[in-house]
């Protein structure tokens, strides 16, 4: 089945204690891509400016990525630099430049309005509206948002929540928007919003979903060495909704299942900067690695010891 | 099967953002016990000073739980203030005096020393010792420890840790302990220490354990109200031992087992202050709580699932 992304492609420099990397292939929509590229057909709709490199580009053709819909444009690329402390889990923007994602605002063509699931990648929430707008009867639309659009764009993100299928979030967003520090009650005020689900990422913590009538934890995937934690969220993203488009299934199991394939794409990215990792990821590793965590989950005859208190 | 434990037994002052208490039965040993009389015949070896209030005593005896042990020595009673951060899993220590527990070598009884489940809850490590060096053949001995004695006896506790079968630690202890930020990495090393398994506890983010050839993990009960954590390790730590004795099993997957009824103990004691939750707590309760649990945790044919990337 057909994906949709919209979201950034930037350059990135990043520094973490273990290295530093700069002028990279980053951008929520470059490794939401690259992860669904593992699932299905992905079509990338985004900006990129003159300094874009070329062989950033051919890095999306390698993974068969459409990006048909990927704009070269007069002016600059989006970049963005971060540094992440000691503990690996706290990290400073150190500057942001938006480049020609200032003024973007595509006409998708006939075959992209047609697409099935939907992904409006972090980035501004008028942009989201501007692509939901055009798509004509999409299965399943997943969005996703960081703190300054919470902060400066409220209005259009509350728009996108109204419309979307399922809101992805990390804990600090959930309690931002929320306003309400406890995660399951903040989860409750979302779901008020219009989303039929919203997808609390805790990053090392692991992940929670919650529904009307369902809730669902799971924990991350052990990891021992995590060199760089940049796009972790976003090919969480990728994984998850490549994950139900293969199925062609928005039942409840299926987002389960869909999260623990999400968890799994997300601990090989962090592996390495940039995409490279999920470069020379293969599908044999994935496998391995799902099957790993599987036993890390497990509990064997759990039912069988409930109720013998 | 009798589970034999040495701790605190403690008044405590409590401050939350949601109200306060004030001289209230506290301490490690009265958290275990209260939580462990669920599954088993609890023995608890501790002292209290003379001002330490009779209807206390009363509390231990509701439950069944065997306070031979428990010495009414002169002197005044362990006593602990501390206060939580608006952000509720953060806390500061007030005060602590040791009172009666400076000067505590307690001889065990011939009964006693026949107690097949130990465990040594947070408490100085000498007398963890001194009890542990009284034991003539126990099946499992788990211990849990905390920051001020890493610190300041370091070289008991490490022989504690070569004793013992399961080492209990949250999850800020595993890093001083270890040196080491990553929490897999720590694990690895406190294995070396000497004990087959350690559990690391993360409060809201759950727990996980290793041991040579496994590694688990669980996410926490979500929970909409926390009145005051105190207490949420020890009861977790008797909802475990309780289990495990009461199916008189060690191995791994008991263990896991065990786990979830720690965590599923635990939240319901930090529904309220003290033991207040935890007397009036019904075992159907616990069952239907961890009925619920499975289904936050369900991922149904997660197996045939995998590997169908």
């Amino acid at each position: 089945m057909s994906i949709l992304v919209v979201g950034s492609v930037a350059l990135d420099s990043v520094k973490t204690p273990f290295g530093e990397a700069k002028d990279v292939l980053g951008g929520s929509a470059s490794y939401f891509s690259y992860a669904a590229s593992y699932f299905g057909e992905v079509r990338l709709v985004g900006a990129v400016g003159q300094d874009f490199p070329q062989h950033y580009m051919n890095l999306f053709n390698e993974k068969g990525i459409d990006i048909a819909g990927l704009e070269k444009k007069e002016g600059k690329t989006f970049r963005w630099a971060g540094a992440y402390k000691e503990d690996i889990n706290q990290r400073e923007t150190l500057s942001v430049d938006l480049g020609v994602l200032e003024d973007f605002w595509p006409d998708l063509t006939d075959k992209y309005k047609k697409s099935e699931y939907v992904f409006l990648a972090n980035i501004d929430p008028e942009l989201q509206l501007h692509i939901l707008n055009q798509i004509e009867n999409p299965k399943l639309v997943v969005c996703d948002t960081m703190d300054i659009w919470i902060e400066n764009k409220k209005n259009n993100l509350l728009e996108v929540f109204k419309r979307a299928d399922i809101a992805f979030l990390n804990d600090s967003e959930a309690r931002q928007l929320a306003k309400e520090s406890n995660l399951v009650k903040a989860a409750d005020k979302i779901l008020k919003l219009g989303v039929r689900y919203v997808v609390i990422k805790k990053g090392e913590h692991g992940v929670m979903l919650f529904g009307e009538d369902t809730c669902f934890s799971l924990p991350a995937y052990p990891m021992r060495d995590v060199l760089d934690p940049t796009g972790a969220g976003d090919s969480f993203g990728g994984g998850f909704l490549g994950y139900i488009s293969k199925k062609n299934d928005t039942s409840c199991n299926a987002i389960r299942k869909a999260l623990v394939y999400a968890t799994i794409i997300a601990s090989f990215t962090v592996e390495d900067f940039s995409l490279n990792r999920l470069r020379t990821l293969k599908e044999n590793e994935i496998k391995k690695r799902i099957e790993g965590f599987r036993k890390i989950l497990e509990i064997e005859n759990l039912t069988q010891s409930f109720g013998c208190v």
